[in-house]
């Protein structure tokens, strides 16, 4: 099969359109014939030499994708050849077959193309771990995505309208507030002409919010310890701003808040699919009824993932970016 | 009645025992006839003008009393004059009388003497709350507990031993640490001469705590990161190391681990009486089958509170240091 690979760690250039030996599904796993990939930022760190993918997981990029079961593996139940599915993967998305433990597979929803449907994974399986399972957003309750227009932030936007939350966001231009407006997001914050601190209290009464989905790290830490509510949840799910930051002890334990950080592409098996089943018992039925849709800002064939890497880099995207084979 | 006051801010000398109007309980309250009180290192706090009570809270300090109803206000059920209780105060508990809301009262344990109760409240409703209701110690999982020997600290190891966890403590002396391990602590770290990162990995095969209770703050945040295992959890009561501190975010999220922070005093009535309801389920039983027991350094007549604030700053003390009334 053919894969993108990584000979020497670099720019978009790196990546390498090339023959590589086809994998082979192992105890309780399956392999999948990929219909289409989607570049994470953990791609791009993992094409720079700075993020190596976990013991065990394929060393060609990828965490995600969709596709139809190829083979099914000893000891696999539920799931057989010709099936149409979507996966989380710990890498190797970017080929032609990918292997994938049984636990983190979904079948294609309800409605969503095939294609459309390697969007889903990363971002449903980050939002749902992050802001239910781990900061448990309630009903009634602001959620702050930073990022608004990104794939995981479209993603949160439509999860918290549909249990009931009140969202704001923060993104970099007026077509991406626009676009989080029509998702349902009800406080838009232009972060950079204003002060997401101050837009977050003005919104909520003085109140800030109950749980914030961050991707910054140490640049935003201060801010938002000081944008949460009492009871506040700060969940950190990336560092593009940073990896140390001054944590304000006193004005958290005044707030009795939590900060918590977590990757999805570290954690064991087991993890994985708890969270996978999760989604499809919570997620894929409100995807199913149209209440959440997947948010593609383009598809760009695979051979050419360098260019969906630039893409990434410009940040003008909105939504996924997918790569697909023919 | 009686109380102790604080005309100026100040030294222990602040401390004025002096003739004050007699509370009066109000809708939902009671009046305690006052047997004993316990100090806490908020009165030390709020006696040197650092900690004003919240709003609607006795000025005069002490954040937990024993001794019996003497009158009840409107609204109360389940409790009457003359009932033997301890209570979780927000101020005025270094007094004759002092009146509190119903749903902070919790019985005196079977097998415990009256005074002897005062010293209970705190320490079970913060080790409860932060240890178990918030970082969910579970059986199997290791508690590390900085200063074992306060009354935080006894109340920590005891309770976590009692539901099956494995318990490290730091403290500053041999005596001390003998003490916790009276009580059961497994692993037992002198401060003064090794560290403690290095000895919970050495006693845990490298994995670290699962759940860390923190009076340092600032001074101990990057080292109880480091400190923390997989998924684990700290939580921070107390800033005696200082308010802000340099958070590794990276190492957070490597771990996928939690910082929580919290106080007890500033929850509003309804999350107070909450935590007590939840005391009284789960500690207390623990108490009358004799699992768990008061630690209670001294006892120091309440006129004299000024000595037992000495004590306090000293930090020579091993428990409780209660303030009794004749």
């Amino acid at each position: 099969m053919r894969a993108i690979t990584i000979p020497e760690p670099g720019g978009p250039e790196a990546l390498v359109w090339d023959e590589v030996p086809d994998p082979v599904p192992g105890e309780g796993e399956v392999l999948v014939e990929v219909v289409a990939s989607a570049v994470n930022r953990a791609d791009l760190l993992q094409r720079q030499g700075f993020y190596d993918p976990p013991p065990g997981a394929s060393p060609y990029p990828g965490l995600e994708c969709s596709g139809r079961i190829a083979a099914v593996g000893p000891g696999v139940a539920g799931w057989t050849a010709g099936d149409e599915v979507c996966a989380l993967l710990s890498g190797g998305g970017y080929a032609e077959k990918v292997v994938v433990a049984a636990g983190q597979l979904l079948p294609v929803p309800e409605g969503v193309a095939i294609d459309r449907a390697a969007a889903l994974p990363e971002v449903a399986c980050t939002v749902w771990s992050n802001v239910f399972m781990i900061a448990h957003l309630r009903p009634g309750e602001t959620l702050l995505v930073h990022g608004g227009a990104s794939g995981i932030g479209t993603m949160a936007i439509q999860l918290a309208k549909a249990v009931g939350a009140k969202v704001a966001v923060t993104a970099g231009s007026k077509e991406k507030l626009d676009f989080c407006a029509g998702l349902g997001a009800d406080i838009l914050v232009n972060y950079r002409e204003q002060d997401f601190v101050e837009e977050i209290r003005a919104a909520t009464d003085g109140a800030g919010a109950d749980v914030i989905l961050d991707n910054m790290g140490a640049k935003y830490l201060d801010r938002n310890v000081r944008a949460l509510a009492v009871n506040g949840r700060l969940a950190i799910i990336g560092m593009q701003g940073g990896v140390k930051g001054e944590l304000n002890i006193g004005a958290l334990l005044g707030k009795r808040a939590a900060v918590t950080a977590a990757s999805l592409r570290a954690r064991p098996a087991g993890e994985k699919a708890e969270i996978v089943a999760a989604v499809r018992e919570h997620v894929w039925p409100l995807i199913a009824a149209g209440h959440v849709r997947p948010v593609v800002d383009r598809e760009i064939p695979m051979r050419e993932a360098a260019a969906a890497h630039r893409v990434l880099e410009e940040s003008g995207h909105i939504g996924k970016v997918l790569l697909t084979l023919p």
